[in-house]
């Protein structure tokens, strides 16, 4: 991993817009470790700044969707790490516990319907 | 698949509650693929009807959290399905675009902090 | 797609010993496919007589396994030749119908111990 | 994680219902994380205790097949606590080194029919 | 699926540049699909140029790469695709099919570290 | 895990062969754990000395594209082992860099193709 005090100025660069924009003086592990590959760290953080921000879905939402994403592929680190995202931005237990409830029944029906072979419905083909 | 009208007694009173339910007069696929093993389909219909009710999260969003696992995992028939579903609930072009950027985005950095074997950084261990 | 009436002598001693051990005359496209590339297709039908042949596990069991890992990874052509396989091997349609809600009972699971982070017991740290 | 101390008379409903099924008085780390949204930990014991009962397959085999789909997924905390449940029914060495085999060859031959694109036999069509 | 006729300013931009990085004049259904959410087309395409460009890793070698990760999801248009593109550059029948050799190999051992619960090595703890 | 004093002649020679092949004289955990059942142990390594000795592509391409495969599935044993053994072999950081940026993008993108249902093109049809 690569600390700030041994960064170059382009890794800099990134570790002080995370900051600027999260408010916050500490750099998680996972930026520090994409440092060391800095066209990775930069084009990532530039992703999750405009794929994150808020639109038509609000930025909590999409932390929601991040664990969906996180749980299914059991990613440790992403799971505690946006946990602890969506907790501070005021996420209720309840909704955590319904989040994780919808991400399991998914995973259940996903597995049900690649085991019965189920063909696309007419009706469906034509919603995309 | 079963029909209908060749349908058990145990089968079609699930049909028949998925159709008032839903307000619907047809049966999917998946359903008629999962009557094949009646306690199957007793079962997740049950599931269904509690995990998706309306809570802390509204029925739309978890809708899109279902889509987040199924595009994760690659199922061709829940994307199907439940894209069809959230276009009933209203979702709008935006919300599925950004919903979608999402999921693939926690899909890259997934792949990212295993890649880089990232370890979980000390202030998330508590925030589980 | 490689046909018989095309392949190398490399690839018809495969064809044929696949004929010869399933008692059949037809060969499946998996087969054909893989007989552009002969020493993966020698080397993985050595792996399935070797692993897939009766031991402390019988044969019928290990299709059941098959098609759990098939259905969790998505594999339409893995779920349609191993569910014909299970029926050649007189499986019931009860035990399919169990099968599969076992595999969709351990998706939701796996992504609920993930999704809360569950950290592993000590008593069964010991059982590996 | 919710220990039984400071459970709800709903948790500990759930509980006394797991130590009295599994004749044990300990609970395992994964109940005490579910406990936090107890729809959640209700609906999946409830599941639990259907689809893992004795039927068409034994106990013993529906763990082997709930083995398969952890390994596949990776599932560090199913692995650890079914392996122990496995071993707790009696299962062999031998048994557990089967299981593995063919957990490893479908993950393989899954790969390979997806990286070959190969398409499903007519004569699979039929045989759902 | 948006096509170049229907298609506003900001997405014709974008099939503009794709087409003329690729000295093609036909767009894949990849990008028609993600031009319905303009910035997600933009996005994704300038991050397979900056990706995908010669470096350290050639771009064959990189192709190879993508088709790794698309045999292990199952994505079935990502194999198409790449397939096709690594065709492009020059693949050789015997390269594709080393490719995949190691691509099932390794989704095999990944199950098996998993279904063994394999501690990671000491003397593999530094070289990250 | 089976240590080598304990081994059996069978496992013997499978470590003993391991130790000659890759000039070295440490087993790895994950041989140690496979040693459980011998037939896995050299099978397994019989497959990898075939899969991966130099071909068409060289080892180090296929240390990588091992890598790309054990990211993309989160096994985090297999991912600290072969970085180990993509560092053996030369592989500079800028090209472990490039690795990891492809299999991001191509997790990302695999995703989209799923979550826009996207259609194959009829030109890739025939390029299998």
């Amino acid at each position: 991993m690569i600390e700030y005090s041994e960064a170059s100025a382009e890794v800099r660069a990134v570790f002080d817009d995370i900051m600027a924009t999260r408010k916050t003086d500490t750099i998680n592990n996972f930026w520090k470790a994409l440092a060391r590959h800095p066209a990775t760290l930069r084009r990532t953080w530039e992703n999750i700044k405009e794929v994150m921000a808020p639109g038509a879905l609000d930025p909590l939402t999409k932390e929601l969707i991040y664990l969906a994403v996180s749980a299914t592929n059991q990613c440790q680190y992403c799971m505690a790490s946006h946990t602890a995202s969506a907790r501070s931005k005021g996420v209720s237990e309840e909704a955590l516990g319904e989040l994780l409830a919808v991400v399991g029944l998914a995973n259940q029906t996903n597995a049900l319907a690649a085991g019965y072979q189920v063909k696309v419905d007419e009706q469906f083909q034509a919603t995309k």
